[in-house]
């Protein structure tokens, strides 16, 4: 009889997570959490056996989108064999994982150190900058997320760092582009780029060039916005950083691994010291997450030991399923579908979208990385909610999306649309089409 | 054909693990790792095909060996069914797992919050002691480990903390009881205890009371060296947390999941408010950790929001493989046989390895838990080897040990016996006899 019996149950799921799970980021005594039981490719199931078009990826990770056969099969076949080995050992899953991922990290990142989620790549790429450069800080954008252990979390720009900021991590925040709504005045995105720029460097002379060790950057900030950077932006911050000395973090946790219609959504401009991933490497399957090292970092830690480590880093299982994710993106093509998919029909569509809805007052993305930019009133601009609430329209609008069958990722006054790569064509114009019936029928 | 057809060729292993793999807590040019390609029950197979006794558990984390079928099922059966399921969701795995873990946590721990591991469970302990009390600092043990991020690493006592401490993490270091190297000057266990719990007292009152959010403790010192508290000493610490309003967290990520003898270590003697795991939960076949938090905690985060979380929160993956664990470890009678394993076997002929080896100043353990503190002198109680560092002798014994076919855990002047809790008791004989052997072809 399997282990998993009871699992199946959507009532019994239900009573339980009330009963004895606490979730993440929430007050706990109102969630009413959807159950979920079934998934496959773009679609979810909840416990009424409701079909879901899954328009988040989940938290955007499941780039490939749910049960994918190749996937699960690698999972299947190295249970059977070996599901984990200590990190001081060599394994070939493990190894091949990181063949393929330096195959495409940009430049010369051709090591990784395997950790299990976003943030603590984030913690462990900030040590690496730490001790490699001999300096203290670290500066991150307002607008930003980077994971929520602590150290990880006082990176971060969003109101989920203030319940846990005193002050004492040396962590500072500027202002990166965003056109929308500019820190700097700046009527186009050449200006926005070239002001962000030189406000950066401002920053970085009065906090000091010489206690700065990492500028750590969302290649597109996602969470915050999809806010693709202005033309020269990251060239821009990549020159500051080689003047001052300072190490690039790129994060790319939730822009790579083709999110953003490249494997990384740095990669034709600048070439980052360290770059940290996570969600797509393995479409989250199975946890794992890690930091991809310059070859000048890798040599400072050579004969020197870094100080830093974890007991699942290189999973054996995780790793397995990192192979056969890459594998099935080199095979089928999936970042140039991805690229495809956003400038053929997303962009467009929803261009469309914002011409007929007063709602939208702006669209911005790439690849299956969209946002639209919900406002009261386009001409000031005001937010649909306020930034780290919601409000009754939102609530209204993500409640119509879900009678439709779909489910958008939203963030205070913004919708993102941030499918699995490899959604069918007429699948993603079908969510583009409830998610126009859902915007009809609250934005009146 | 397979995804993972190139992973099992152990040169190859090799080769891109030195090319591209970066390793834990390592300086990595002179890195040699042992490539492993196959694994079961409290064996592992070298690149060699050599067979190995792993008497180390991988790092202390194979609580029911390599490859069990019924882990292995559930892994292949939830990967089948539903890989992953964002943390905002209820999911049957993930219910059926918290409901597993809350029936066997001490008192009303009735809640669980999952992480990937264990570094990041105490980062999040942490954080709910901080806010459910408004106290900024927390108290640890200048032996014990505690995680490799940069909070876990900082309320870390083991030289691993010396390199990422900047005296800004609001962590206080105290002694805990340790009666063969006490801080204390005691004789006896009844004093060393009585002594570490005046200490404790003395540094929270000059500390202040109203400044210490949490005392965090492994309930037995894992990696520093499995010191059993002394009678009375868990209970004393839980009487002071009582008086001065301080949670007290339990670190259980190695000595919990019947890793010494019962189901956690602390259970018989005291309800810590938290208690944090990992490891053991699923035998690492799946990366997972976790928080266990009591009524009163979950009541403060009931209406106001925990400002914490991640992706891979209760990951399905991950926690089929824990309901599967602790189904077994139910049915199987798990935790009865590590404590009868430890009482019965491996005491009595650690104890015998004693009387014969002269390197052998002290054995303490319980349950699968055991270590040997190596001692170059017995009247000195000098150490085999320096704190923090390695010596020859350290590096023979084990050395002739791996050619006796025998993986045992070392830690400076330590060895650690720490095999599966479901290992023969003939395994366990002949593994301990590998011991006896390496001894005395070095302790010569
Ligand atoms: C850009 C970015 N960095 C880091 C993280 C943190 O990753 P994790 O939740 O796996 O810790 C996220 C998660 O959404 C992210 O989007
Ligand atoms: C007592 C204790 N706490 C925490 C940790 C950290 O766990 P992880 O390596 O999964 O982050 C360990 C790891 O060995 C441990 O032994």
């Amino acid at each position: 009889m399997s282990d998993l019996r009871n699992t199946q149950d959507p009532r019994r799921a239900y009573e339980l997570d009330r009963a004895h799970v606490f979730h993440s980021w929430s007050a706990q005594a109102a969630l009413d959490p959807m159950v979920i039981t079934k998934a496959e490719g773009p679609y979810i199931w909840d416990g009424q056996g409701q079909r879901l078009l899954d328009f988040t990826s989940q938290l955007v990770y499941t780039n490939l989108g749910h049960q994918h056969p190749r996937i699960v099969a690698a999972i299947q076949e190295q249970a059977a064999t070996l599901c984990t080995v200590a990190p001081a050992y060599a394994n070939g899953a493990r190894s091949e994982a990181a063949h393929l991922i330096a195959a495409h990290t940009p430049g010369d990142l051709n090591h990784v150190f395997f950790t299990n989620g976003g943030a603590d790549a984030n913690e462990h790429a900030i040590r690496m900058a730490r001790l490699h450069t001999g300096r203290p800080k670290v500066l991150s954008t307002y607008r930003s997320y980077h994971g929520g252990t602590q150290l990880a979390v006082n990176v971060t720009g969003d109101p989920r760092r203030w319940p846990n900021d005193n002050g004492s991590t040396g962590t500072v925040h500027f202002f990166g582009p965003f056109l929308y709504r500019s820190a700097f005045n700046s009527s186009t995105p050449e200006e926005e780029s070239q002001r962000a720029l030189s406000h950066l460097e401002q920053v970085i002379t009065l906090e000091g060039p010489s206690t700065i060790a990492a500028i750590i950057l969302e290649a597109i900030p996602g969470t915050a916005g999809i806010m693709v950077p202005p033309p020269g932006y990251l060239t821009g911050v990549r020159e500051l950083c080689d003047r001052f000395g300072i190490m690039f973090i790129a994060d790319e946790v939730m822009s790579g691994f083709g999110r953003a219609g490249k494997w990384f959504a740095v990669s034709d401009e600048v070439v980052p010291d360290l770059l940290t991933f996570a969600k797509g490497v393995n479409s989250g399957y199975v946890p794992l997450g890690g930091v991809a090292l310059s070859d000048a970092i890798y040599a400072t830690f050579a004969e020197r030991a870094y100080p830093g480590g974890l007991t699942y880093s290189g999973h054996a299982l995780a790793c397995a399923a990192a192979v056969a994710t890459i594998r099935t993106m080199e095979d089928e093509d999936t970042v140039a579908n991805a690229q495809r998919l956003g400038s053929a029909v997303i962009g467009p569509a929803l261009q469309e979208l914002a011409s007929k809805h007063e709602w939208i007052g702006e669209v911005r993305g790439t690849g299956c990385f969209w946002a639209l930019e919900l406002v009261s009133d386009r001409e000031t601009r005001s937010p649909l909610a306020p930034y780290g609430g919601s409000s009754p329209q939102m609530a209204a609008l993500l409640k119509a999306c879900r009678s439709e069958g779909l489910l958008p990722f939203a963030n205070y006054n913004r919708i993102h649309i941030v499918p699995p790569l490899n959604t069918p064509d007429d699948v993603v114009r079908e969510g583009l089409a409830m998610l126009d019936r859902a915007l009809t029928a609250t934005n009146s």
